[in-house]
Protein backbone atom coordinates (compact mmCIF):
# COMPACT_ATOMS: atom_id res chain seq x y z
CA UNK A 1 0.00 0.00 0.00
CA UNK A 2 1.02 3.24 -1.10
CA UNK A 3 2.73 5.42 1.60
CA UNK A 4 1.65 9.22 1.61
CA UNK A 5 2.04 12.45 3.79
CA UNK A 6 -1.12 14.24 4.50
CA UNK A 7 -0.19 17.24 2.29
CA UNK A 8 -0.12 14.48 -0.48
CA UNK A 9 -3.97 13.27 0.38
CA UNK A 10 -5.88 15.12 -2.35
CA UNK A 11 -4.11 13.23 -5.60
CA UNK A 12 -5.12 9.88 -4.21
CA UNK A 13 -8.51 10.19 -3.03
CA UNK A 14 -10.46 6.90 -2.92
CA UNK A 15 -7.83 4.94 -3.02
CA UNK A 16 -5.66 2.95 -0.28
CA UNK A 17 -3.21 4.49 1.39
CA UNK A 18 -1.25 4.12 4.41
CA UNK A 19 -0.26 7.62 6.97
CA UNK A 20 1.98 7.87 9.62
CA UNK A 21 1.47 10.81 11.79
CA UNK A 22 0.52 12.01 15.12
CA UNK A 23 -2.68 12.47 17.30
CA UNK A 24 -3.38 15.69 18.06
CA UNK A 25 -6.83 15.10 19.59
CA UNK A 26 -9.18 12.54 19.31
CA UNK A 27 -13.30 12.23 20.60
CA UNK A 28 -15.29 9.04 20.70
CA UNK A 29 -18.95 8.03 20.63
CA UNK A 30 -18.49 4.58 21.85
CA UNK A 31 -18.63 2.98 18.56
CA UNK A 32 -17.04 5.50 16.38
CA UNK A 33 -13.78 6.90 17.24
CA UNK A 34 -12.35 10.79 15.70
CA UNK A 35 -9.00 11.45 15.10
CA UNK A 36 -7.22 14.04 14.58
CA UNK A 37 -3.90 13.50 12.72
CA UNK A 38 -1.07 15.49 11.71
CA UNK A 39 2.18 14.74 9.98
CA UNK A 40 4.17 18.12 9.72
CA UNK A 41 2.30 18.26 5.77
CA UNK A 42 -0.83 19.08 7.18
CA UNK A 43 -3.57 17.85 9.11
CA UNK A 44 -6.95 15.71 8.99
CA UNK A 45 -9.56 13.75 10.66
CA UNK A 46 -9.85 10.25 10.28
CA UNK A 47 -12.95 8.02 11.13
CA UNK A 48 -12.50 4.73 13.20
CA UNK A 49 -15.68 2.29 13.23
CA UNK A 50 -15.91 -0.17 15.48
CA UNK A 51 -18.04 -2.46 12.77
CA UNK A 52 -15.09 -1.38 10.05
CA UNK A 53 -11.83 -2.82 11.91
CA UNK A 54 -10.26 -5.45 13.62
CA UNK A 55 -10.51 -6.20 17.28
CA UNK A 56 -6.69 -5.19 17.70
CA UNK A 57 -7.63 -1.91 15.92
CA UNK A 58 -10.33 -0.63 18.09
CA UNK A 59 -7.67 -1.54 21.19
CA UNK A 60 -5.33 0.69 19.40
CA UNK A 61 -8.19 3.72 19.61
CA UNK A 62 -9.17 2.71 23.02
CA UNK A 63 -4.83 3.31 24.32
CA UNK A 64 -4.44 6.43 22.38
CA UNK A 65 -3.14 9.34 24.10
CA UNK A 66 -2.37 12.98 22.86
CA UNK A 67 0.53 13.00 20.55
CA UNK A 68 0.94 9.29 20.35
CA UNK A 69 2.24 8.57 16.72
CA UNK A 70 0.40 6.04 14.87
CA UNK A 71 0.12 4.49 11.32
CA UNK A 72 -3.32 4.13 9.74
CA UNK A 73 -4.77 2.94 6.59
CA UNK A 74 -7.72 3.76 4.64
CA UNK A 75 -9.27 5.37 1.69
CA UNK A 76 -9.68 9.54 2.14
CA UNK A 77 -12.29 11.08 0.79
CA UNK A 78 -13.28 15.52 0.52
CA UNK A 79 -15.56 16.49 3.24
CA UNK A 80 -16.62 19.68 2.97
CA UNK A 81 -17.92 20.00 6.63
CA UNK A 82 -14.15 19.07 7.65
CA UNK A 83 -11.87 21.29 8.85
CA UNK A 84 -9.14 20.26 7.08
CA UNK A 85 -11.47 19.71 3.85
CA UNK A 86 -10.50 15.77 3.72
CA UNK A 87 -11.44 12.83 5.63
CA UNK A 88 -10.18 8.91 5.88
CA UNK A 89 -12.13 6.14 6.71
CA UNK A 90 -10.14 4.29 8.34
CA UNK A 91 -9.57 0.16 7.88
CA UNK A 92 -6.70 -0.08 10.16
CA UNK A 93 -4.21 1.46 12.57
CA UNK A 94 -1.46 0.53 14.48
CA UNK A 95 -0.04 2.29 17.23
CA UNK A 96 3.67 3.20 16.68
CA UNK A 97 4.04 5.05 20.29
CA UNK A 98 1.58 5.64 22.64
CA UNK A 99 2.52 9.23 24.84
CA UNK A 100 2.41 9.23 28.24
CA UNK A 101 1.33 12.34 30.05
CA UNK A 102 1.27 14.93 27.71
CA UNK A 103 1.59 18.67 29.49
CA UNK A 104 -0.10 20.34 27.04
CA UNK A 105 -3.72 20.37 27.07
CA UNK A 106 -7.03 22.43 25.47
CA UNK A 107 -7.05 24.79 28.40
CA UNK A 108 -5.37 28.36 28.61
CA UNK A 109 -1.62 28.07 29.63
CA UNK A 110 0.54 31.39 30.58
CA UNK A 111 3.75 31.78 28.42
CA UNK A 112 5.90 30.94 30.99
CA UNK A 113 4.59 27.31 30.97
CA UNK A 114 4.99 26.93 27.60
CA UNK A 115 8.12 28.19 27.24
CA UNK A 116 9.57 25.91 29.00
CA UNK A 117 7.57 22.82 27.15
CA UNK A 118 8.80 24.46 24.26
CA UNK A 119 10.17 21.53 22.25
CA UNK A 120 5.86 20.40 22.88
CA UNK A 121 4.64 23.66 22.04
CA UNK A 122 5.96 24.27 18.65
CA UNK A 123 4.01 21.02 17.51
CA UNK A 124 0.69 23.20 18.49
CA UNK A 125 -1.11 24.25 15.09
CA UNK A 126 0.02 28.34 15.56
CA UNK A 127 3.41 27.73 16.24
CA UNK A 128 3.66 25.18 13.26
CA UNK A 129 2.18 28.10 11.15
CA UNK A 130 4.21 30.90 11.94
CA UNK A 131 7.15 28.92 11.65
CA UNK A 132 5.99 27.81 8.03
CA UNK A 133 5.45 31.56 7.45
CA UNK A 134 8.65 32.19 8.38
CA UNK A 135 10.01 29.61 6.28
CA UNK A 136 8.72 31.08 3.64
CA UNK A 137 9.30 34.30 3.85
CA UNK A 138 13.09 33.68 4.13
CA UNK A 139 12.58 31.99 0.86
CA UNK A 140 11.00 34.27 -0.92
CA UNK A 141 14.02 36.62 -0.01
CA UNK A 142 16.56 34.14 -1.20
CA UNK A 143 14.67 33.87 -3.98
CA UNK A 144 14.31 37.41 -5.17
CA UNK A 145 18.49 37.82 -4.25
CA UNK A 146 18.78 34.79 -6.73
CA UNK A 147 16.34 36.20 -9.51
CA UNK A 148 18.09 39.49 -9.53
CA UNK A 149 21.63 37.96 -9.59
CA UNK A 150 22.81 38.46 -6.34
CA UNK A 151 25.53 35.87 -4.95
CA UNK A 152 25.09 34.50 -1.45
CA UNK A 153 27.85 35.77 0.96
CA UNK A 154 27.82 34.45 4.33
CA UNK A 155 30.08 36.58 6.98
CA UNK A 156 32.01 35.14 10.08
CA UNK A 157 30.56 34.39 13.50
CA UNK A 158 33.54 34.82 15.15
CA UNK A 159 35.47 38.26 14.66
CA UNK A 160 38.71 39.47 15.94
CA UNK A 161 36.98 43.22 16.09
CA UNK A 162 33.30 44.82 16.60
CA UNK A 163 31.45 46.07 14.16
CA UNK A 164 28.97 48.12 16.35
CA UNK A 165 28.97 49.44 20.42
CA UNK A 166 30.99 47.24 22.37
CA UNK A 167 28.25 47.25 25.35
CA UNK A 168 26.41 44.92 23.52
CA UNK A 169 29.67 42.37 22.23
CA UNK A 170 29.93 38.89 23.48
CA UNK A 171 32.87 38.01 24.16
CA UNK A 172 35.14 34.31 24.08
CA UNK A 173 38.16 33.05 24.16
CA UNK A 174 39.16 32.00 20.53
CA UNK A 175 42.57 29.65 21.28
CA UNK A 176 43.97 32.26 23.71
CA UNK A 177 42.92 34.98 21.48
CA UNK A 178 40.09 37.17 22.35
CA UNK A 179 37.05 36.98 19.49
CA UNK A 180 34.01 38.55 19.35
CA UNK A 181 30.47 37.75 18.05
CA UNK A 182 29.55 39.32 14.88
CA UNK A 183 27.29 42.11 15.36
CA UNK A 184 27.53 42.81 11.53
CA UNK A 185 28.36 41.51 8.08
CA UNK A 186 28.66 45.09 6.99
CA UNK A 187 32.29 44.93 6.75
CA UNK A 188 32.28 41.34 4.57
CA UNK A 189 29.55 42.45 2.44
CA UNK A 190 31.38 45.49 1.50
CA UNK A 191 34.70 43.47 0.60
CA UNK A 192 32.80 41.04 -1.62
CA UNK A 193 30.64 43.72 -3.13
CA UNK A 194 33.79 44.60 -4.88
CA UNK A 195 34.38 41.02 -6.05
CA UNK A 196 30.95 39.92 -7.24
CA UNK A 197 29.49 42.92 -7.44
CA UNK A 198 25.60 42.24 -5.91
CA UNK A 199 26.06 40.10 -2.98
CA UNK A 200 23.44 39.49 -0.07
CA UNK B 1 21.87 55.23 -22.49
CA UNK B 2 20.65 52.35 -21.10
CA UNK B 3 22.99 50.77 -18.27
CA UNK B 4 23.76 47.11 -17.97
CA UNK B 5 25.46 44.74 -16.17
CA UNK B 6 28.01 42.42 -18.21
CA UNK B 7 26.30 39.63 -17.92
CA UNK B 8 23.21 41.10 -19.91
CA UNK B 9 25.91 41.73 -22.97
CA UNK B 10 24.25 39.05 -25.40
CA UNK B 11 21.02 40.92 -24.82
CA UNK B 12 22.39 43.93 -26.31
CA UNK B 13 24.60 43.59 -28.89
CA UNK B 14 25.20 46.53 -31.32
CA UNK B 15 23.42 48.56 -28.91
CA UNK B 16 25.16 51.62 -27.40
CA UNK B 17 25.31 50.84 -23.12
CA UNK B 18 26.86 51.77 -20.17
CA UNK B 19 28.49 49.42 -18.09
CA UNK B 20 29.65 50.11 -14.42
CA UNK B 21 33.17 48.08 -13.76
CA UNK B 22 36.67 47.32 -12.40
CA UNK B 23 40.12 47.47 -14.67
CA UNK B 24 41.03 43.94 -13.62
CA UNK B 25 43.87 44.46 -15.93
CA UNK B 26 44.86 46.45 -19.39
CA UNK B 27 47.30 47.20 -21.83
CA UNK B 28 47.99 49.60 -24.38
CA UNK B 29 49.87 49.18 -28.07
CA UNK B 30 50.58 53.08 -28.38
CA UNK B 31 47.22 54.22 -30.34
CA UNK B 32 45.09 50.99 -28.67
CA UNK B 33 43.86 50.23 -25.26
CA UNK B 34 42.65 46.57 -24.56
CA UNK B 35 40.71 46.98 -20.96
CA UNK B 36 39.84 43.48 -19.18
CA UNK B 37 36.90 44.19 -17.22
CA UNK B 38 34.74 43.07 -14.46
CA UNK B 39 31.58 44.08 -12.51
CA UNK B 40 31.20 40.63 -10.30
CA UNK B 41 28.26 39.47 -13.14
CA UNK B 42 30.96 38.61 -15.59
CA UNK B 43 33.97 40.03 -17.48
CA UNK B 44 34.45 41.58 -21.13
CA UNK B 45 37.58 43.17 -22.97
CA UNK B 46 36.29 46.66 -23.89
CA UNK B 47 39.23 48.15 -26.53
CA UNK B 48 39.49 52.33 -26.97
CA UNK B 49 41.01 53.46 -29.92
CA UNK B 50 42.53 56.83 -30.08
CA UNK B 51 41.24 58.00 -33.11
CA UNK B 52 37.35 57.27 -31.83
CA UNK B 53 37.10 58.72 -28.53
CA UNK B 54 37.83 62.27 -27.57
CA UNK B 55 40.99 63.60 -25.68
CA UNK B 56 39.45 63.49 -22.05
CA UNK B 57 38.79 59.82 -22.53
CA UNK B 58 41.83 59.16 -23.93
CA UNK B 59 43.49 60.70 -21.01
CA UNK B 60 41.33 58.96 -18.73
CA UNK B 61 42.90 55.07 -20.09
CA UNK B 62 46.05 56.76 -19.64
CA UNK B 63 45.68 57.20 -16.20
CA UNK B 64 44.47 54.13 -15.50
CA UNK B 65 45.31 51.38 -13.04
CA UNK B 66 44.42 48.02 -11.78
CA UNK B 67 41.09 47.99 -9.91
CA UNK B 68 40.15 51.55 -11.22
CA UNK B 69 36.62 51.75 -11.49
CA UNK B 70 34.96 52.97 -14.81
CA UNK B 71 32.26 53.71 -16.41
CA UNK B 72 32.47 52.98 -19.95
CA UNK B 73 30.04 53.32 -23.36
CA UNK B 74 30.06 51.62 -26.55
CA UNK B 75 28.81 48.76 -28.40
CA UNK B 76 29.27 45.16 -27.90
CA UNK B 77 29.65 42.56 -30.13
CA UNK B 78 30.26 38.76 -30.17
CA UNK B 79 34.35 37.72 -30.50
CA UNK B 80 34.95 34.46 -30.87
CA UNK B 81 38.96 35.30 -30.45
CA UNK B 82 37.95 36.73 -27.16
CA UNK B 83 38.14 34.31 -23.87
CA UNK B 84 34.61 36.30 -22.89
CA UNK B 85 33.08 35.69 -25.60
CA UNK B 86 32.36 39.23 -26.42
CA UNK B 87 34.08 42.67 -27.01
CA UNK B 88 33.10 46.13 -26.71
CA UNK B 89 34.05 49.15 -28.80
CA UNK B 90 34.34 52.02 -26.21
CA UNK B 91 33.08 55.35 -27.60
CA UNK B 92 33.32 57.30 -23.98
CA UNK B 93 34.82 56.40 -20.74
CA UNK B 94 34.62 57.68 -17.38
CA UNK B 95 36.69 57.56 -14.28
CA UNK B 96 35.43 56.97 -10.95
CA UNK B 97 37.85 56.23 -9.44
CA UNK B 98 41.54 55.37 -9.77
CA UNK B 99 43.02 52.97 -7.56
CA UNK B 100 46.20 53.62 -6.30
CA UNK B 101 49.40 50.79 -5.63
CA UNK B 102 46.92 47.95 -6.35
CA UNK B 103 48.99 45.73 -3.60
CA UNK B 104 48.27 42.14 -5.72
CA UNK B 105 49.70 42.05 -9.19
CA UNK B 106 50.04 39.14 -11.96
CA UNK B 107 53.14 37.45 -10.36
CA UNK B 108 53.19 34.92 -7.80
CA UNK B 109 52.05 35.59 -4.13
CA UNK B 110 52.14 33.50 -1.45
CA UNK B 111 49.44 32.55 0.36
CA UNK B 112 50.15 33.83 3.78
CA UNK B 113 50.44 37.61 1.63
CA UNK B 114 47.05 36.98 0.10
CA UNK B 115 45.28 36.25 2.89
CA UNK B 116 46.40 39.42 5.06
CA UNK B 117 44.81 40.93 1.55
CA UNK B 118 41.83 38.89 1.55
CA UNK B 119 39.70 41.64 1.18
CA UNK B 120 41.43 42.13 -2.13
CA UNK B 121 41.95 38.50 -3.41
CA UNK B 122 38.34 37.89 -3.14
CA UNK B 123 38.28 40.03 -6.03
CA UNK B 124 40.42 37.68 -8.16
CA UNK B 125 38.69 35.23 -10.53
CA UNK B 126 39.65 32.01 -9.17
CA UNK B 127 38.17 33.05 -5.47
CA UNK B 128 35.19 34.66 -6.88
CA UNK B 129 34.75 31.43 -9.11
CA UNK B 130 34.80 29.67 -5.64
CA UNK B 131 32.28 31.83 -4.09
CA UNK B 132 30.25 31.39 -7.13
CA UNK B 133 30.03 27.90 -6.91
CA UNK B 134 29.42 27.97 -3.02
CA UNK B 135 26.32 30.40 -3.75
CA UNK B 136 25.01 27.80 -6.27
CA UNK B 137 25.83 24.82 -4.37
CA UNK B 138 23.57 26.21 -1.41
CA UNK B 139 21.33 27.38 -3.70
CA UNK B 140 20.72 24.06 -4.95
CA UNK B 141 20.44 21.96 -1.89
CA UNK B 142 17.90 24.54 -0.64
CA UNK B 143 15.73 24.24 -3.30
CA UNK B 144 15.87 20.41 -3.52
CA UNK B 145 14.74 20.77 0.47
CA UNK B 146 11.97 22.98 -0.57
CA UNK B 147 10.60 20.82 -3.26
CA UNK B 148 10.62 17.77 -0.95
CA UNK B 149 8.25 19.75 1.23
CA UNK B 150 11.09 20.69 3.56
CA UNK B 151 10.37 23.41 6.37
CA UNK B 152 13.34 25.54 7.17
CA UNK B 153 14.36 25.55 11.02
CA UNK B 154 17.27 27.98 12.26
CA UNK B 155 19.11 26.72 15.76
CA UNK B 156 20.03 29.76 18.04
CA UNK B 157 23.75 30.53 17.86
CA UNK B 158 24.29 30.61 21.74
CA UNK B 159 22.98 27.46 23.95
CA UNK B 160 23.22 26.98 27.52
CA UNK B 161 24.49 23.68 27.14
CA UNK B 162 27.45 21.90 25.26
CA UNK B 163 25.60 19.45 22.83
CA UNK B 164 28.99 17.47 22.13
CA UNK B 165 32.36 17.55 23.79
CA UNK B 166 33.13 20.18 25.81
CA UNK B 167 37.00 20.53 25.10
CA UNK B 168 36.05 22.33 21.49
CA UNK B 169 33.45 24.44 23.59
CA UNK B 170 33.59 28.66 23.09
CA UNK B 171 31.58 30.14 26.19
CA UNK B 172 30.68 33.36 26.54
CA UNK B 173 28.74 35.59 28.97
CA UNK B 174 25.03 36.24 28.62
CA UNK B 175 23.98 38.79 30.74
CA UNK B 176 25.43 36.90 33.89
CA UNK B 177 24.77 33.68 32.40
CA UNK B 178 27.61 30.89 30.98
CA UNK B 179 25.98 30.92 27.48
CA UNK B 180 27.98 28.28 24.22
CA UNK B 181 28.84 28.61 20.96
CA UNK B 182 25.97 25.65 19.68
CA UNK B 183 27.99 23.03 18.30
CA UNK B 184 24.60 21.50 16.60
CA UNK B 185 21.20 22.06 15.57
CA UNK B 186 20.55 18.52 16.39
CA UNK B 187 18.65 18.88 19.40
CA UNK B 188 16.66 21.79 17.89
CA UNK B 189 15.82 19.33 14.77
CA UNK B 190 14.52 16.59 16.27
CA UNK B 191 12.21 18.82 18.53
CA UNK B 192 11.11 20.43 15.23
CA UNK B 193 10.80 17.66 13.27
CA UNK B 194 7.81 16.29 15.68
CA UNK B 195 6.24 19.18 14.94
CA UNK B 196 6.95 20.20 11.11
CA UNK B 197 7.73 16.63 10.00
CA UNK B 198 10.45 17.06 7.41
CA UNK B 199 12.91 20.06 8.69
CA UNK B 200 15.97 21.21 7.25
Amino acid sequence: MKEISILEIPQHLDQEVTMKSWVFNFRSSGKIYFLQLRDGSGRIQAVVSKDNVSEEAWKVCEQLTMESSVEVMGKAQEDKRSPFGYEMQVKDIKLIQRAEEYPISKKEHGVDFLMDKRHLWVRSERQVAIMTVRDEIIWQMREFFRQEGFVLTDAPILTPTSCEGTTTLFETDYFGEKAYLSQSGQLYLEAMAMALGKVY
